[in-house]
C-alpha cells in the first residue's frame, strides 16, 4: 500500500537542525517527487533557550516541544533525525528510536564513532536503518560510497583530511610563515575555531571521523580509543621552512591501512610531498584518498563542515530512509563489525621520520647522532645542518630517514635525548609517502 | 523468501567482461556475505573469436555461448550484465533483458547517454533497475553520488575531466612542450590512446559521458547532440606556452551548467587558472567537479577507465542490484527525464576568452583589433605582445577578453579575420574561472 506521505521528527534546532528544517520545508516539492509522497515534518525536540532561536521562530509552535515524551508519542513519525551532537542524550535517542521501528538519520560522529555496534545491532534486530553520511565530511559523499560503490573493492588504506580547523591552521601557518597561536587566534576570529579548540586541534574530531570511515572501510570494529592520536600544536614555524626546503607539506592526516588481517588506524600531522594531492587540499576543504584493489586510488573533496554541506547530507539520508519505506524495505545497509581484524599497536608501525634537533656545535657530533639511529637500524635519507648559533654554541639539524620502525625510532629518539652533546629534539614528525 | 542464489548473466568477455567474471569468481565469498546469499554466473554471451582469448579459457565451458537465443533462455538468471560496449546489438539486448523483467547493469556510456530516455521507461514499465555506474568515470563513484548523495541539491554546475586520453596528451604538452601530434604518438605507444584515436580527441567520448552526468544531475534529457563539442587537435604549444605564462592550464573540459530553467552543455578546450584543483588533475587520471547549492563544491577524483577500476563499479551495481532482489525491491533508482529544461545554444553562452593571431607588424594595429572587440562588446583585461618577426614583418599577440557573448565573439572573429592586418587568427580557446 502506497503511503499518502511520510513523516519526520526532527531533535535539534541548532545550526544543522535548523538548516535541514529549512530545506524540508523549501524543498518539499522536490523531495516529494523524490520520495514519491510528500515527507512532512511532524515534531520537533528542542532545548528550552532554543525557543528564543530565529529557527525556532520561524517553525510553527505545535512542532516544536521541549519534552521528549511528547516527541516520542507523535504519532506518523516513521523517520527520527537526530541533530543534537554531542554523546548524551543523544545516544540515548537514537537507542529510542531504533528500538521504536523507526528509521534514524543523524549527523552525530561521537555517538557513530563510540557506540556504532550496539546501535548497529539494534538496527538490524528492529530491521530499520541506521544513516550517518553527516557524520562524516559534511556534503562529500563518503559513508555511502564505502557501504556501496566501493562494496567490491578491498580497501588498502584511507588517507584523510577531515579536519578543516586544523587544516585552516596549517595552510595558514605554510602559507604565512604563521606560528601556531597566531594561526589559531585567527581560525578563531573568523569563525574556523572555537573557543575551546582542543578537540580539534588535539585530533579529536578527526579520530572520531576516522573510526567511522575505518570501520565501514574495513567492516571491522575500530573504536576511537583503537586510534593512535596527536594534535597539531607542537608543530612550529621553523617545521614548515624546512618541509617546504624538503619538498614537502605538513597536514594533519587520519590514516587507516589493512595488510594481512591487521589493521593501523591513526591520526597525527605528516609530512607529505608537496605535489601529492592532499598536499594541494587547503583551508577548511577536506578530503579523503582511498586505495582499493580494484578502483586504485579515489579522492573525495569538498567541504567538510557547515550548516548547508551537512544538511545536503542529512536530508540525502532521509530521501533514502523514506525511499525505503515506501519501497516496504526495512534495512538495506551494509556495515557490519565482525571482521575480526586485529588493531596493529603504533608501536609497530612503520614510517619515515623527520628530525629535527639542536646539537652542540663541534666536531663529530653529526656522526655521533648516525650512530646511535643506526645502532636502531634507522637510515639517515638525508640531513640539512644550518649554521650554528654562535652565542649557544648550538646547531640546529633536520634529519629525514628511510623506512624505520615506530619503536626502534622511540628508543633512539629516548638514547639520543641522553647524549651530552644533544641540547633538544625539538621535534619528530612521520612522513607519508 | 529468501532466495538460495542469485543468477547473473554476463554478455561480453573482454577486458571489463573477463574482469568482472574475475571478480565475481574471485571475491564470490566476500560478494555473498553482502548480497545475503551467493552470486552465480549462469551464462557468458561471447562472440566467435572471444573463444580463444585466456579470460575464455579460464572459464568453464558450459558457461559460454555465441547464441543470443541460448543465452536469454539461461534459466535463473535475475541480473543481466553488458559489458559488449557500442550501440548496437547492445542497445537490443538491454531492452531484451529489461523486457524479461531481469535486473540489468552496463558499463556502456554510448548507449545510455543515447538511449537513456527508452530505456528507463522501460525499466520503470517492468519495474526493474538499469544501473550504469561505470559508464562514466570508470572506478569513481559518480552516477550513484548523483542519484542518492547530492539528491537534495540542486546542481548548478559540473566540471569534469572525463577522457583520460586527451588529459595525457595536454598534460604531456604542458609539461614536456611537445607538439599535439608527438603527444598523441607517444599516448599510443603507452596504449592510452587507440589506434584511431578520433571518439577520444575529437571530444565525442566525453560528450557521451557527459550527457550521462548531466540528465542525471538535471533530471532533464540531455542527448548527445545537444553538446556543443570540440576537440584538442587544434591546441599548439604555444598555447601551452602563453597559457603559463598568463597562469592558466588547459584542459578538456566538459561543462554543464543550468540557471532559471535552461542548460548549457558543452565539451572543449579551456583555459582555468593554473591554482584550481581540475588544473592538478594529470595524466589518466579523471576528476568530476559538481556544485550544488547545499554541498558546495565536491569533487570525485580517480581512475577513470581500465579494467579493474570498470569492474569495481560493475560488481558495485550487480552487489546493489542483487540486494534489491534479495529484499524484494524492483526499481530503486531515480532518474527522470522530465524536468523540462531547455538546452541553450552556444552562441548565447558567456565566457572569457583566449585569442592568439599573427598581426602585422605596425603602429596602430592593436588599436584596430581593440576597436573591433569594442564594437562587439568585447571588453580586453590583459594582452600578451612578442617581439616581431621581421622576416614576415608579423606579431604574434595574445588577448585575454573579459566576459562575452559567444555571438559577439564569433562576429567579432569574423570582422577580425577580414582585416587586412589581421595575417592569421591562430586559435581561440575559453576560459573557465
Amino acid at each position: 500500500m502506497k503511503k499518502q506521505s511520510i513523516g519526520v521528527g526532527l531533535m535539534g534546532l541548532g545550526v544543522v537542525g535548523g538548516q535541514v528544517a529549512r530545506v524540508l520545508s523549501d524543498k518539499a516539492e522536490m523531495l516529494a517527487e523524490q520520495v514519491g509522497c510528500p515527507l512532512v515534518l511532524r515534531k520537533i525536540k528542542v532545548l528550552e533557550p532554543d525557543l528564543a532561536r530565529p529557527q525556532a521562530k520561524r517553525m510553527s509552535a505545535r512542532l516544536l516541544t521541549t519534552d521528549e515524551e511528547e516527541f516520542f508519542a507523535t504519532p506518523g513519525m516513521d523517520i527520527v533525525v537526530e541533530a543534537i551532537g554531542g554523546e548524551h542524550p543523544a545516544l540515548e535517542y537514537l537507542k529510542r528510536a531504533l528500538s521504536n521501528g523507526q528509521q534514524v538519520v543523524t549527523a552525530n560522529k561521537e555517538v557513530i564513532a563510540k557506540h556504532a555496534a550496539e546501535l548497529l545491532a539494534l538496527a538490524q534486530k528492529k530491521n530499520v536503518g541506521l544513516r550517518c553520511e553527516a557524520s562524516v565530511g559534511g556534503g562529500i559523499p563518503l559513508v555511502s560510497p564505502f557501504q556501496y560503490d566501493l562494496a567490491a573493492n578491498e580497501i588498502r588504506g584511507i588517507y584523510a583530511i577531515i579536519n578543516g580547523t586544523t587544516n585552516y591552521i596549517l595552510s595558514r601557518m605554510a602559507r604565512d610563515g604563521l606560528d601556531f597561536s597566531s594561526a589559531l587566534r585567527q581560525a578563531q576570529e573568523l569563525g574556523y575555531a572555537e573557543a575551546d579548540p582542543s578537540n580539534d586541534i588535539e585530533g579529536i574530531d578527526a579520530v572520531y571521523k576516522l573510526a567511522i570511515l575505518a570501520s565501514l572501510a574495513f567492516q571491522s570494529q575500530v573504536r576511537p580509543e583503537d586510534i593512535y592520536c596527536e594534535g597539531i600544536s607542537r608543530l612550529d614555524s621553523r617545521d614548515f621552512r624546512y618541509a617546504k626546503e624538503l619538498g614537502f607539506a605538513i597536514k594533519l592526516l587520519a590514516i587507516a591501512k589493512q595488510s594481512n588481517g591487521s589493521i593501523e588506524v591513526r591520526v597525527h600531522p605528516v609530512f607529505i610531498p608537496e605535489d601529492s594531492f592532499l598536499a594541494k587540499v587547503d583551508g577548511v576543504y577536506n578530503a579523503v584518498l582511498a586505495e582499493g584493489d580494484l578502483a586504485g586510488k579515489v579522492i573525495f573533496l569538498g567541504e567538510g563542515a557547515g550548516a548547508l554541506p551537512t544538511s545536503s547530507a542529512v536530508v540525502a539520508d532521509i530521501v533514502q530512509a523514506a525511499r525505503d519505506i515506501s519501497l516496504g524495505v526495512g534495512n538495506r545497509l551494509r556495515w557490519r563489525l565482525d571482521s575480526g581484524k586485529v588493531i596493529k599497536p603504533v608501536s609497530q608501525i612503520e614510517t619515515r621520520y623527520y628530525l629535527r634537533m639542536n646539537i652542540a656545535d663541534r666536531a663529530g657530533v653529526l656522526a655521533q647522532v648516525a650512530r646511535v639511529l643506526g645502532d636502531h637500524s634507522i637510515s639517515i635519507s638525508s640531513a640539512i645542518q644550518k649554521e650554528a648559533d654562535k652565542l649557544t654554541q648550538t646547531a640546529e639539524i633536520v634529519i629525514m630517514t628511510h623506512p624505520a620502525r615506530e619503536k626502534a625510532m622511540r628508543q633512539a629518539l629516548d638514547e639520543l635525548g641522553g647524549l651530552e652533546v644533544v641540547k633538544e629534539i625539538n621535534n619528530f614528525v612521520r612522513v607519508e609517502v
